[in-house]
């Protein structure tokens, strides 16, 4: 077993890397009548497995991005009160990424914040979803519309839990993982993942014998959770290192309509165009481009622009402008560098600016 | 104009009472198209005045505490939504406590947190709900079940939007004035008070030339803040002296029907019986007890006990016994002292401590 110790602001995270799903008695630490316990249909299972003979509440949600509503919310609230938890009762979530959001969103506005402990399931989920703090849910079609800022308590990357992971959800969790290899400064976790990339191609390879992967997911939790450190609340520039690639591909997620690409497949392709924009602005070299390209290739992602799904180029455009993390009229764009990352912020409004994004995304 | 300037946790409030309604520039500081007035109809008018020329969003909301739900919020965040407000966008909340809890809860989840500033146009808003933080809305017949800690930056109270306001609402903020009087350790708010008590009986007169209020209610949110400042979050035992009156109170507003009685009419009558505990547990003299019993004569509240509107014993101490406030599972009543106020946790599961209670609360 790995354990890390992360400082977000006034919150303190113990990260936990395991082979083993842990036992109930770890998880709520002696307090069973006082958790709830919130899966979805897919990780029912596991929640079950690890209580045991004792008898916290549950909330079963059904699976899927499109379970991410505020109905779930009220879902997992209504379960909590009818289970009588207090101020000090105990949320904790057992699932892949939307899980997590969803039982952290909860925990932090039941009663004005309740303790979370996460058990992440899928690669998703342990290597970004649990670690950093950020919950929310979808919204009038706008991924995380609503959030918070209210990290667990407790985060526990159990491997054996990815062994039952469909191949698609690997390889959207397998994109978040590039991702953060790709900000490592020192270069080792780009190397570390092509060496071992054999033992990353799949659940089923991933939890052979002898496998590194519960190594790595930890290295990536610790470059994450360093990154977060800096900057907790997403107020300065470093916390937004980690949207590498989303600019693009949340705008293509949602473009293609939520759902149809996993996040993952739109984060590779989103990862191609910050790559492209990084070589078009002189600021990623061409080997390590190539490198980039290399690697997604590796575990077949759509990176060819347009996206084949890309359909409405005014969808597109529309989603880049309502993004997020604008600041101050510009789109703020995540591009690899020659070591790590950096922000390059365009504004959609200069015509120039404009068509460079668009001769990258509909490759015009 | 008196300003005061407060730190809980990572946020900073300046509060400004004045005599007038702030200036729509004065509060949006020259960036009224990223602004989202949120207000009922009632404060509509005040809302209009104040934006004047300028043309920020609007979400009017049903006035009352009915409209503390999940879809008022909903429409907050789609109003949000649709004037394009991104994450350095602001809200201002215009109103009561209801629109304050509302307006300040939609800011804290907007894209995981966006500014908030608060005009607060009642007496309760200004000495109560707009300082501090708590943010909320009810569920499943709950007060505040949902909700959050996000601090305005900006808090406003323009004693002229008062006198506007009816009787009864006047009255359910005076309570809240009583109960935050009653926890300064000096003694100097409640002989105010009393010594100023003709101005603070009515709307009118309160709003009356030469009128004292606007100092009084600022010595209110100065005592107020400072109690907060030491302990944010109620994680400790010092914010929750601010409960003084509302476990009695809180009850009472459950079991007669959210909405039947107002909250500083419900708060009231929990003064009363806190102080009856305060008196049978050895902890509030004689004296300073019929000086709370003359303050709430004077100003009209029902405080005899059972309450008229208390016809179900079983639903007062079932909602006693599911109150956010449990510690342990036990009720932690705030009571006077000898001065200022302290804490009591009782145990209801405890025979001799719950028959205390129901003598306190039916009389018997």
């Amino acid at each position: 077993m790995t354990s890390l110790r992360f400082r977000f602001k006034a919150f303190e995270t113990e990260a936990f890397i395991t082979e083993e799903l842990p036992a109930g008695e770890a998880v709520w630490r002696a307090k069973p009548s006082r958790a709830l316990l919130v899966c979805d249909r897919n990780t029912e299972y596991l929640a079950r497995r690890m209580a045991a003979g004792e008898a916290p509440a549950f909330c079963v949600l059904p699976p899927g991005e499109g379970a991410k509503t505020w109905g779930s919310v009220e879902n997992i609230l209504r379960a909590a009160r009818e289970a009588g938890l207090g101020r000090d009762g105990l949320f904790v979530g057992c699932g892949g990424g939307v899980v997590s959001d969803l039982a952290a969103f909860s925990a932090s506005v039941y009663m004005r914040g309740t303790e979370l402990r996460l058990i992440s399931t899928s690669l998703l989920g342990m290597v970004d979803a649990a670690l950093g703090g950020k919950t929310g849910f979808d919204l009038f079609g706008i991924k995380n519309l609503a959030g918070t800022f209210y990290p667990a308590s407790g985060v526990f990357a159990p491997v054996e839990a990815l062994a039952s992971l469909p191949e698609r959800e690997w390889r959207s969790g397998m994109a978040e993982l590039i991702k953060t290899a790709l900000l490592d400064e020192s270069g080792e976790m780009p190397a570390l993942l092509r060496e071992n990339r054999e033992w990353l191609l799949s659940p089923a390879a991933a939890c052979g014998k002898g496998s590194p992967v519960g190594g790595i997911i930890a290295g990536a939790m610790e470059l994450k959770g360093r990154i977060v450190e800096e900057d907790p609340e997403e107020r300065g520039s470093r916390r937004a290192l980690l949207n590498l690639g989303h600019t693009f591909g949340h705008a293509l997620e949602s473009a293609a309509g939520l759902g149809v690409l996993s996040h993952g497949e739109a984060v590779a392709w989103g990862l191609a165009r910050s790559a492209d924009l990084g070589l078009r602005r002189g600021v990623l070299p061409e080997g390590r481009a190539e490198e980039i390209r290399e690697m997604l290739a590796f575990w077949g992602y759509e990176t060819r622009s347009p996206h084949p799904l890309l359909r409405d180029p005014g969808a597109f455009m529309a989603a880049l402008g309502g993004d997020k993390k604008r600041k101050a009229g510009k789109n703020v764009f995540i591009v690899p560098g020659r070591r790590g990352a950096e922000a390059l912020p365009l504004d959609l409004a200069d015509s120039g600016e404009k068509k460079l994004i668009e001769s990258i995304v509909f490759g015009t």
